[in-house]
C-alpha cells in the first residue's frame, strides 16, 4: 500500500528558517511561533496518514458511480470527509467573520501539500469549495456571503467552477451558456459545461456551482460572460434548503486518474442563478478562483512527486539487487539494496531536490499572498502574480516527470497497480492540463506576466536572484552555488530582452519560446530557493544543532540541484533562440 | 476511436532513398524494389488498420480475465490472431526451412511498426513467439528446432520468455528456479517466475516456454544459470500434443497499460524441460532473444508515440480555438485550429521530428542485423550491439514523452479515455521498463558497449557522423543542419573520454553520467539519421519528384531537429561532467 509521511519537518524549515513568517509585518502573523505551526501540521499530518491515504488506493480503484442522478463517491470517502470538516481544516484560512479559521494562507498551503498528498482525490472536493467560496468572499454581496458562506467553510456544501463547454475550454469567448433575466435579479442558466471536477458527490447537503454564461448585452467574445451562483438546492431566507435547482449530471466521466472525484458532464436547464459580481465581468472575477486554484494546482504537482518520492526511496532501500560498484556495502545479504547504485541516486536525487524547492516556491507564493492579503503589499501581489504561471506550469510539469521517475525506480513492479506508482503517475498527470494547460500558462508568462509593471516586476526578480547569488558568493563554502545560478540566471536575462525584443514584431518568435521560457524561469525559480535554503541551512548549522544531519541534508541537496538542474538552462536558452521559423515552416496540410 | 494510418510513404523512404536496401549485397536483397516492397508494406497496413486498430482500445478496456487457470484474451483477438497468422505475419523473417518466409529482419521490423502502433497489447502475443523462436533457431538443436519451430513460425503455438522472480529482476544472480535432471535428458523445473508478458491466453494450441533455471553444479550467480524449453502441453513424436505440463498460472496482473497482454505470475512444479544451448550458459542464450528484444521494445517506443503523433495531429487540425497570433487563418469559422498556435507546432514537431527520425534509426538498426546475419558483416554486428541499449531506451524514454506531448495537445480531452491518448499513454510507459529496465541499457552502453572492440567500434560510430557533417557542410542549403550535429558530436566525443577516464578510477562518477550519457547518444545518433535524411530528401529533389511536398517536410523536420531538439546535449554533457560526487553526497539514511 502506498505509504504517507507528512513533511513536517520540512515544511517548518520553509516556514521558518526560510521564510521567517512569524516576523513578517503583518497582523497575527507573530502568534505563528514554532509550536503553534507545530501542533497544527501533526494534526494535519495525522489526519493525512490515518484517515485521508488509506483510502488513496481504494478510492481510485472504485471510483465516483452515477446512478439514476446521484453521484457516488467510493467507500470511506464521506466519514473521511467528514473528519476534514470536524478538524476545521475546510475553513482553515477563511474570514473568521463567516465561520472560518482565519489563518494565513501559507498554514493552509502547508496543510493542503500533505492532505493533497495523501489523497488528492478526495482533496480536490474541498479544494474546489475553497475557491468558490474565496470568489465569494471576494466578489458576493454581504447577501450572498451570509447566505453560502458559512455552510461553504463549514464544509456542509460543496462548490465548483463552471468554465469549460463541449466545443471550448481555453477558448471561453466561444461559450454557448446563457443566461436570461428573470426580472427578480435571478437569471435562468441554460447550457451544458463539461469537465466539472466534484460536479456532483454524496459528501455535502448542497454544492454551490458558479458558472460563467452569456447574459444579454454583453458583446461578443469574453466580454460578454458573467459569472453566476447556481446553487443545486435553492437556499431559503431562513438558510434551509428549498427546492432542486434545474442542474443535472449528464454523465461522470472515465478518466485516466483522479478516479475517486466525479468530473462531470452539468446540464444547466433553465437552472436559477444569481449574478456575482458584475454584470459581464465575469471573466475578472473566474480569474480571482483561477489564480489561487492554480497555486493549488502547482501544489498538486509536487505533492505529489513528493508521494511518489516518499515510495521510491523507501522501495530502494528495501529491494536488494546487485552490487554497488565500490564493492559490496550490504556484504552478509544476498545483494546490495537498490540506493547504492549511482542511476538510482540519480533518480531519488531527482525527486528530492524538486520536491524541496517546489514546497519553497510553493509555501513562498502563498506567503506572498498572505503579505498582498493581510497586508496591502502590492509589490508581493505582483511577484506572486508573475510567478503564478511558473508555480503552475513548471511544477505540474516537473511534478509529473519526477512521479514517473519514482515510478521507474520500482522496475516491473511501478507499473503493477497494487503498488501504487501507477496511480500517482496518472493521478499527477491531470495537473498539467486543468486551471489553464500548461502550454496557456506559458503564454500567460510570456505575453502578460513579463509586461507586469511595464517590466519592472521581473527585473525586480532578477535583482532578488541577483542578490541571493551575492550572498552565496560572499560564503566560500557556498560560492560554488552562487555561481551555478549566477550563470543560469543570465540566461534567462538573456532571453527575457529577446521576448521583449520579438513580442511585437515577430510574435510567433516569441511564442515558440514559450513553454521553454517558462521552464527556465522555473530552473532559476527553483535555483533561487535552494540558494536561500542553503544560506539557511549554513546559518542553522552555526549553533551546532540537534539535527546537523537534516542542515546537511538540505546544502548537499541544494549543491545537486545547482550542479545537474540548473544546466537544463543552457538547453532551454538555445531552443527559445532557434524561434519560430523552424516551428511553422510545415503547411497545416503537411502533417 | 483512436485512428491508424499505416506510415508506408515514409518506411519507403527510410528503406529506399535512406538505406537503399536493394542495393546491399546481401543475397535476396536485389529482390527488395520499391514495388515489392510496396506490395507487403500495403498489406500489412491493411491488417493493421483494418483488423488491429479496431480492437486496440476495446482490448484496453476489457483486458484479459483468468477463469480456472485458463486466460481469456479481449473479444476478437482470437480473430485477428487468426488473420495475423493466416497472412503469414508470424513467420515472414524466419527460415523457410521451418516454414518461414526469409524475408529479411528490416521488413520484419517496418511490418512490426504497423502492427504494434496498431495494436500493441495484441501484436505482443506474436512478438514473444517470435523471439523464442529466434533463440531455438540460434541454439536449439535440430531435434528442438523440427518439433518446435513449425507451429511457432505458423504462429499455431505460442512462446515467452521467463526471467523474473519475485525478488530479482535485474540481478538474475540471485534466481531461485531449480532444474533436476531426471536422467533421460529431461529436466524438473521447480520455482515462479513473474512478469511473464502472454504467459497464458487462449490464442494458441500450445505455448513454449523458455524458462532460465539453476540446474546442479553450475556455481553461484549467472553463470550457474541455464535455459529450459518447458512447452505448456508435452509434445509426442509424432508431432501432436501430450499431457498438461506441471506449469500453471498463479495470477494475472492488474498493470497501468497493455492490459489486453496477460502478464502471468507462472508457477513450475516439476515441470518437464528440456536444455536449451549449453548447460550453465544460459544467460548467453537468453541474449539472443534479450538483444532482438530491446530492439523491439525500441520499436514499441516510437511506435507508440507515431500513433499518439497521429491523433494529435487530427485533434490540432479540427479543434477551434483561439486565432493565430498572426491574424485569423480560418476567419469565416468562430475560431482557428490548434495547429496554428506556435505552442501547439512546438509539440507536434518535437513528435514528428522524433518519431521519423526514431524509425529511421530502427530500421538502419535492424538493416544491421540483416548485414550481420546474412552476409556475416562483423562491422555491422558490432554497429548494431554498440546501438542497441541506446534504441531501446532513448527511443522508450522519448516515446513515452512524445505520446505525453500528444496527449497534451488534446487538453483536458487527454485525460479522458474514450479519446484514447490516455491508453497510448499507459501503454507506452512499459517500454521503458522491461527487458532491461533503462538505467540497465545506459549501464550497457557505458560500462560494455564503449569498450566493445577495444572502442573501435564506438571511434567508428563518431566517423560515421562526422563524415556526414562533412557531407551537409558541402551543401550550402545543408550545412547549418551539419554545424548543429557537428557541434553536438563534439559534445559527445568529449564526454566519451570522460568515461574512458573515470570508468576504472571513479566508477561512480562513470555511472552517475550513464543515463544523461545515453540520451546524449540518442541525439546524437537520431541527428545522423536527420542528417542523412536530408540527404536524400535534397538529392530526391534535385529530380523534381511528383510529390516534392514529401521531401520538403523531410528538409524541414530535420532542420527542426537540429535547431530544437540537439541543444539538449548540452545539458547532458554539463550533467555528466558534474561526476557523482553530488549524487552520492547524501548517506541512504538521510533520504
Amino acid at each position: 500500500m502506498t505509504s504517507f509521511t507528512p513533511a513536517t519537518r520540512d515544511l517548518q524549515f520553509v516556514l521558518h528558517d526560510l521564510l521567517a513568517i512569524q516576523s513578517a509585518d503583518i497582523a497575527g502573523f507573530e502568534d505563528l511561533d514554532r509550536e503553534t505551526v507545530e501542533a497544527i501540521l501533526t494534526e494535519a499530518g495525522k489526519l493525512a496518514s490515518e484517515v485521508l491515504a488509506p483510502l488513496n488506493q481504494s478510492g481510485d480503484r472504485q471510483g465516483c458511480r452515477l446512478e439514476n442522478g446521484v453521484v457516488y463517491t467510493p467507500e470511506g470517502f464521506r466519514d473521511a470527509y467528514v473528519r476534514l470538516c470536524e478538524g476545521g481544516w475546510t475553513g482553515l484560512d477563511m474570514d473568521p467573520e463567516y465561520g472560518g479559521q482565519g489563518m494565513p494562507y501559507v498554514i493552509h498551503s502547508a496543510v493542503g501539500e500533505m492532505h493533497c498528498a495523501a489523497n488528492m482525490a478526495l482533496n480536490m472536493y474541498s479544494g474546489l469549495t475553497h475557491g468558490a467560496a474565496s470568489t465569494i468572499h471576494a466578489h458576493g454581496t454581504e447577501d450572498q456571503k451570509r447566505t453560502y458562506l458559512p455552510n461553504m467553510i463549514s464544509g456542509a456544501w460543496g462548490g465548483t467552477m463552471n468554465l469549460t463547454e463541449p466545443h471550448c475550454g481555453t477558448d471561453l469567448g466561444l461559450m454557448r451558456t446563457r443566461a436570461e433575466p428573470e426580472g427578480d435579479g435571478s437569471y435562468r442558466i441554460t447550457g451544458q459545461k463539461i469537465f466539472i471536477s466534484a460536479g456532483e458527490h454524496d459528501l455535502t447537503d448542497n454544492i454551490v456551482h458558479l458558472v460563467l454564461a452569456k447574459a444579454p448585452g454583453g458583446g461578443a467574445g469574453t466580454k460578454g460572460v458573467s459569472l453566476f451562483i447556481v446553487p443545486k438546492f435553492l437556499v431559503n431566507e431562513d438558510g434551509s434548503l428549498g427546492a432542486r435547482n434545474a442542474v443535472s449530471v449528464g454523465s461522470i466521466e472515465h478518466k485516466m486518474g483522479i478516479h475517486a472525484n466525479a468530473t462531470c458532464v452539468l446540464n444547466y436547464d433553465g437552472a436559477r442563478g444569481w449574478l456575482l459580481g458584475d454584470l459581464h465581468r465575469g471573466m475578472a472575477a473566474m480569474f480571482t478562483m483561477m489564480n489561487e486554484a492554480r497555486l493549488g494546482v502547482g501544489l498538486q504537482g509536487y505533492a505529489q512527486a513528493a508521494l511518489a518520492h516518499e515510495q521510491a526511496v523507501t522501495y530502494a532501500r528495501d529491494r536488494l539487487q546487485g552490487r554497488a560498484v565500490t564493492g559490496a556495502e550490504n556484504p552478509e545479504g544476498p545483494a546490495d539494496p537498490l540506493i547504492v547504485h549511482p542511476d538510482i541516486r540519480r533518480m531519488l536525487m531527482d525527486q528530492r531536490s524538486f520536491v524541496e524547492g517546489a514546497r519553497a516556491l510553493t509555501m513562498w507564493g502563498a506567503f506572498q499572498l498572505d503579505r498582498a492579503h493581510r497586508a496591502g503589499d502590492k509589490d508581493a501581489e505582483a511577484l506572486v502574480s508573475l510567478l503564478t504561471p511558473v508555480i503552475k506550469g513548471f511544477l505540474t510539469d516537473k511534478g509529473f516527470e519526477m512521479a514517473v521517475s519514482a515510478q521507474q525506480v520500482f522496475g516491473g513492479h511501478g507499473y503493477i497497480e497494487e503498488w501504487g506508482m501507477s496511480q500517482i503517475v496518472r493521478d499527477a498527470r491531470i495537473a498539467m492540463i486543468y486551471e489553464g494547460a500548461n502550454g496557456i500558462q506559458a503564454l500567460d508568462l510570456v505575453g502578460r506576466k513579463l509586461a507586469l509593471n511595464g517590466g519592472k516586476q521581473v527585473m525586480e526578480f532578477f535583482q532578488l536572484v541577483q542578490e541571493t547569488c551575492d550572498d552565496l558568493g560572499n560564503e566560500s563554502d557556498l560560492a560554488d552555488m552562487g555561481d551555478g545560478l549566477a550563470a543560469a540566471l543570465k540566461r534567462l536575462q538573456a532571453t527575457t530582452g529577446y521576448f521583449a525584443e520579438k513580442a511585437t514584431k515577430a510574435p510567433n518568435d516569441a511564442l515558440a519560446g514559450a513553454t521553454d521560457y517558462m521552464h527556465l524561469f522555473g530552473h532559476v525559480a527553483l535555483g533561487l530557493m535552494w540558494g536561500q535554503m542553503a544560506k539557511a541551512a549554513a546559518k542553522a548549522l552555526e549553533n551546532a544543532p540537534a539535527d546537523r544531519n537534516f542542515y546537511e541534508a538540505k546544502l548537499a541537496t541544494a549543491r545537486y540541484y545547482m550542479a545537474r538542474q540548473l544546466p537544463a538552462t543552457s538547453m532551454h536558452a538555445a531552443r527559445i533562440r532557434a524561434g519560430g521559423d523552424t516551428l511553422m515552416a510545415l503547411h497545416a496540410d503537411a502533417f
